[in-house]
């Protein structure tokens, strides 16, 4: 089946904002087995958004559309595209009480009339509930196509598209798809894809695939089948296998989860607590994990330590290292770590000491930094080099960081 | 003149990247006065590729496409494009040279087969220099439309673009767009849109439109002229208006300048060094100061204090405050300021507590922060109120606080 994605809206053709909604459809659809050929934006025009809808349904048998069905009058996408499947609009008293709801739970006593055009609903479509806001989605279903109307804010369309869109797509087909994310630090996506060139010409059902993200790499295994069982047992052997060429460079295979959490996760599980001394992430790591809610079990307090003086004095670097060996250095590093874990009381530390760029310090390039890990008395350093301009070097130190205290802990308590 | 854009890429159509390049292009079309109604994503197909194209030329005066001018088979936009200007391609010596040129700068000494297709310019076209890439960029002209060609990676397509397209597109048109961008924090762009409606009805050139950015909003002065200083004449009246409305909550007028530079900066001209003491966001406050190339002049160490012990130990917030009043209140926030400057020894300090969510804690209500503002001998504590979820308030958290400590350094020093 073939699908194509039309975002609506003005702001997105002044590039006032970004139009995420296509990429985040775009995965889903892909993920879902659909074949996705065009993806096109329209502003805030009746004539330009029927055009595209005519010729989208022209070539393709599903049409997702995204924005235009706030209350206002240029909100035109739920009345166009009623109009171009031959829909009358009606009120729908359902909604319409959703809508009164909504406004009373916030509190408010009046509802203005412009809201209820959100209750306008195409003859013979499928309302979807929308929990974050007043504009529900439709389903239009012709015999040739079918359109589906989400609302543009993402924190709408989103969970819309997770618990009633996603099951209504996978139920068109007559397989169904599954899918399993593996998730992997450390490795470049072309080497990674490199290590399993085999596996992946050797599958296709389920079909695996790598995907690029920042500091990581995701591996999909996509099983087409008819029952869950069946996806179980097709890609169950494929994740034990990737499992045997990475090991415990895959750090989760949950859809969900990201290394912080993991790393959180684990220092929590074994009781542990972590600390951090950074110099040129100058806090990144510390506020990574505390970005996960619930870190206040594993992480009590962690240091910038900036300046030379910074790491002696905070975190108990002997000016000795400094000088010998500079702050970029195995040996600060290791000694930032230790240091840190002895300051704070901590089981765990990370320090990170390198060169973010853009130019080079003294003899040292851009790029170069150096991670120490601590843990229960044994200390590691990491010598990474980065490419790219200074807020990627940091991030890939972040990454490497977190994920080279993962394994630590695991090689010794799991 | 009517411009739009067609970006060529397969990996969009996955959803493996989020075209950011069409946001880009489409925030600098609507500053050079062009208007735009079609954005269209297709995938490396050739037939589907022409399509767009001849659509695009019937439509618009103008179309930019990004992506697809890489070496390899699948890279086809060059191709597709001359075919359906009728341009032969053929090699230009000049672009092979610098191709040669940019493998043995980086050391390679051969150059594939596959690179030489990129030095393959259509009949009559304009070659635009790539400063960060082998492919260069094309504008192909005819009477009724002209094409142009950028490399799809955004660091080889922003520069081109900047340096060459700009001032392309924006000789084109018989007046000239300049325009000033005036930034502001602290204000939501409804607020700010409503402070100054009847400068934006009042003006028709000068135009004046508000931007929101995360915590931010953005306001763009544009005049259409003959000449830079008559564009000078009429755009700064109007940005003198709008100091007398925002006063320094406007930050800066210079484009390429965001707000922890111009913190770092004022602390420079001062003479000032400043450190951070961070609760709920965790190092965020001081890895964002870090993060400007230089800030090693004036922040040499900060702290995460995340626990009441660490707000204590590292900071000297006093046990009774934390009892009485508890970590997330005014008076924590103040002592935790007052005591990261005595720690660190600076002049400035910047202190974060509050609850970042998802939840409350205890009887306070996710959102809460306070920050604490600290510069030689004065103490000054924010009250905010953020919505969102945990990552939207520690941003919120994080530019409220530098934009605190900005005002702070001006009413004193400036």
């Amino acid at each position: 089946m073939v699908v194509e994605i039309i975002a609506v809206g003005t702001e997105i053709l002044l590039g006032n904002i970004v139009n995420t909604n296509a990429q985040y459809l775009a995965q889903k659809c892909a993920a879902l087995g659909l074949s996705m050929y065009h993806q096109t934006v329209v502003g805030d025009n009746r004539e330009r958004l029927n055009e595209a809808i005519s010729k989208a349904r022209s070539r393709s048998d599903i049409i997702i559309l995204s924005g235009g069905l706030g209350p206002t009058e240029d909100d035109i996408t739920r009345d166009v595209c009623a109009g171009a499947f031959g829909r009358e609009l009606k009120i729908n008293e359902s909604v319409k009480k959703t809508i009164y709801d909504f406004f009373a739970a916030r509190g408010d006593v009046k509802v203005a009339d412009s809201n209820l055009r959100q209750a306008m609903v195409p003859e013979g479509a499928i309302v979807l509930d929308n929990a974050n806001g007043t504009a529900p989605g439709l389903i239009i279903e012709a015999d040739d196509c079918k359109a589906i109307l989400l609302p543009g804010p993402p924190n709408e369309l989103i969970p819309m598209f997770e618990k009633q869109v996603y099951p209504y797509l996978n139920s068109l087909g007559e397989e169904t798809i599954y899918s399993r994310v593996v998730k992997i630090c450390g490795f470049s996506e072309s080497l990674a894809e490199e290590m399993i060139l085999d596996i992946i010409d050797g599958q296709t059902n389920p079909t695996v695939a790598t995907y690029a993200k920042t500091g990581e790499v995701h591996i999909r295994v996509t099983a087409r089948t008819g029952s869950e069982e069946q996806a179980e047992s097709l890609i169950s052997p494929v994740v034990d296998k990737l499992y045997a060429r990475f090991g415990n460079n895959i750090y989760t295979t949950d859809e969900n989860e990201c290394l912080e959490q993991v790393v959180v996760k684990l220092l929590k599980r074994h009781g542990l607590t972590i600390s951090t001394a950074e110099s040129c992430t100058g806090g990144m790591v510390a506020s990574t994990l505390i970005n996960v809610s619930g870190a206040s079990d594993v992480i009590k307090e962690a240091y910038v330590t900036y300046c030379d003086e910074a790491k002696h004095k905070l975190v108990g670097v002997s000016t000795d290292t400094l000088e010998e060996f500079s702050a970029v250095s195995r040996e600060t590093a290791a000694e930032m770590a230790e240091g840190c874990a002895k300051s704070a009381e901590s089981n765990a530390a990370v320090s990170v000491t390198g060169v973010a760029g853009p130019g080079p310090d003294d003899d040292k390039p851009a790029g170069l930094v150096y991670i120490g890990l601590y843990l229960d008395g044994k200390t590691e350093v990491k010598e990474c080099h980065f490419r790219g301009n200074r807020e990627k070097v940091r991030h890939g130190a972040v990454i490497s960081a977190l994920d080279g205290i993962r394994k630590m802990i695991i090689e010794r308590y799991e």
